[in-house]
């Protein structure tokens, strides 16, 4: 999408790959809003620290990160020998996959990547095969995208409030978004709606991210403390609830996301609000076969018991000054613990439609239409 | 409570009156965690702010401050005129009731103030009165509390989890609290369990000073995002939830209390776990119909959009360095704004029972038993 950098506008996407230097591209995202900067990783193991300390999150944009990553592995191996770059390349695999163990974007795109590395005889040629492979998964994810928002926009109606959760747009993806690919979709048709930002607490991603992602696009939006939904909801205040997905199960429907959004599918079947999920096709997991299978990532407490701002004395100001910066400040009791699951998992029952790249399904009706929707056996 | 100050357990309560400087003191209760102190106001509308300003908040909290504001108030008014007296004391009344709209503990509590001084003759014995029954008012709160702690510690099974929201705490009333006090009589009978304490953004008064309290009494628990409380349910690691009030409607069963505790009680139905009220009878508003006409105080957007935490230089401390201060800082992407509702209101049906000095009632009984719960035509 486009960024506006030093007053002017540019288009950017949030992962890309500079072949000179075998160095993943990404927008340093714990910088947003305040500050908008692209850094390079300067191997796979930097950018396994990326996805896992968040510089890049979202389901589309690890699983582009991942892919890139690996063919940044594969590129670097200097020799011939076939067996050590096998040995090399599972090694790249692991420190990429174990990075966030929740989502399965980074293995769906990986194996993609080794798939088509089968088709090369010399660790040339499958390098080179391993770049294309990951340019091509990136490439999709665009593509996907714009055609969730093709599918999707019809469910935003004129003058609807939506309320979205996290971060599922661009810069959750290599472009475009998931959750928001409706929303620019509808927008591009010149429609007007409101959309309400949970913060997401505790990263905050709501506050920063899609709201700086909305007010870039020029969105309606504003910001609210998870705890507001319900009551919002109650008041009939939000008409189409719309998030994105970490690992969707092709088997049953069951959605993995972001630690809070089962609790705005029980709040919206409450209220008879829809709800859906916005996924391209590589957040499908078609092996496991229950959610209860996924694994929760359990994070730093630290998360919890703070928050990231803008840090400084000047209190009045509208830019950031120089003697701000952004850092972590201690919010709650100093000898308190805290618990930090860091997603949840939302059943099929109560989501009304899963909006994939092939268009908006029953999460029940995932499996029986597997060919479609990119399955392999 | 008892506090450790200086190395040493002192017994405190959160809202006491200074008779020879006419001051309301209150334990500063936004510099906690981090710091504990008492400040005194010099007049009723130092007093108003105070509970405008959230120096102190929480329903019986605020009903004493307010009485003692009233009583601070009639005793600052020079002469003998009754006629200017009776307009002094209207226009006292109206500043400490528009401090915070949707609580109905302060009218609750001046109305039995100035019922107390009918009874005096002159100016002079109308304020001796004042200041009694405004100490009264908050004695009976003390009672009260002990009362709920009584019939509540049964609910709490050995090894129970208990989730909490907010603070309903003793901070949050005179003494005790009212969701904490089955916690603490509870413990005082040896039972071991664990509380979840829901942050509670935007004010993060869960993570501040419900954690803060629970530390201080030694009891087992920990902080958790707003956001995790749905996914605990889901894998059965809540067994009970305990909140707090600010109006509790004595015709219907409504409650209002802060925002996110309907959230809490729509999830505690759908995994069928006990969703308990606690207040004393300053908390019952016996006069209106809906819920829909509890005003819901719309709070300052700056709250969603930034924390409050130390901000300093010293990481590594444990301890809060001479660099460190509490500050605010702005989390959210600054060309977006908020929404930010104060409270939302459950209906009886979620409740399970609402824990009242007088005993354990389901809320739509509270009307039958109205004289037994302190109602007065």
């Amino acid at each position: 999408m486009n960024v506006r950098v030093q007053g002017r506008l540019k288009p950017f996407r949030t992962v890309t790959f500079d072949e000179r230097n075998n160095s993943v591209q990404l927008i340093e995202q714990r910088l947003l809003p305040h500050e908008f900067r692209i850094i390079g990783t300067r191997d796979y193991r930097e950018t396994a620290a990326a996805i896992a300390d968040m510089v890049v999150r979202g389901a589309g944009a690890i699983g582009a990160t991942a892919a890139y990553g690996l063919a940044q592995g594969a590129r670097a191996f200097a020799g011939s020998d076939r067996r050590k770059f096998r040995q090399h390349l599972a090694r790249v695999f692991e420190t990429l996959k174990n990075a966030r163990p929740t989502a399965v974007d980074p293995v769906n795109a990986m194996n993609q990547v080794r798939a088509a590395m089968a088709g090369g005889d010399t660790v040339e040629e499958q390098q080179a095969l391993a770049l294309a492979a990951a340019e091509e998964f990136a490439n999709e994810d665009v593509e996907h995208c714009r055609e969730i928002g093709r599918h999707g926009a019809r469910l935003i109606r004129k003058g609807a409030n939506v309320l979205t959760h996290c971060n599922a747009g661009w810069l959750a993806f290599v472009d475009i978004g998931s959750a928001t690919a409706p929303m620019y979709a509808a927008q591009a048709q010149g429609k007007k709606f409101h959309v309400f930002c949970d913060e997401t607490r505790p990263r905050s991603q709501g506050a920063t991210l899609t709201a700086w992602e909305l007010a870039q696009q020029q969105v309606s939006h504003q910001i609210i403390a998870d705890n507001a939904a319900g009551h919002l909801m109650q008041r009939g205040r939000i008409d189409l609830v719309i998030v994105g997905s970490d690992r969707t199960l092709g088997r049953t429907g069951e959605v993995a996301n972001k630690i809070g959004t089962y609790t705005k599918a029980v709040l919206a079947r409450r209220h008879g609000i829809p709800f859906y999920v916005a996924i391209p096709l590589s957040t499908i997991d078609w092996n496991l076969k229950s959610g209860f299978d996924i694994p929760i990532e359990e994070r730093h407490e630290s998360e919890v018991l703070g928050a990231w701002g803008m840090v400084g004395n000047s209190k009045s100001a509208g830019r950031t000054s120089n003697a701000e910066r952004r850092g972590y400040v201690r919010v709650a009791n100093p000898g308190s613990g805290a618990l930090n699951p860091g997603f949840d998992v939302t059943p099929a029952e109560l989501i009304t439609g899963i909006i994939t790249p092939a268009g908006v399904f029953k999460p029940r009706e995932l499996w029986a239409r597997k060919k479609q929707l990119g399955w392999k056996k």
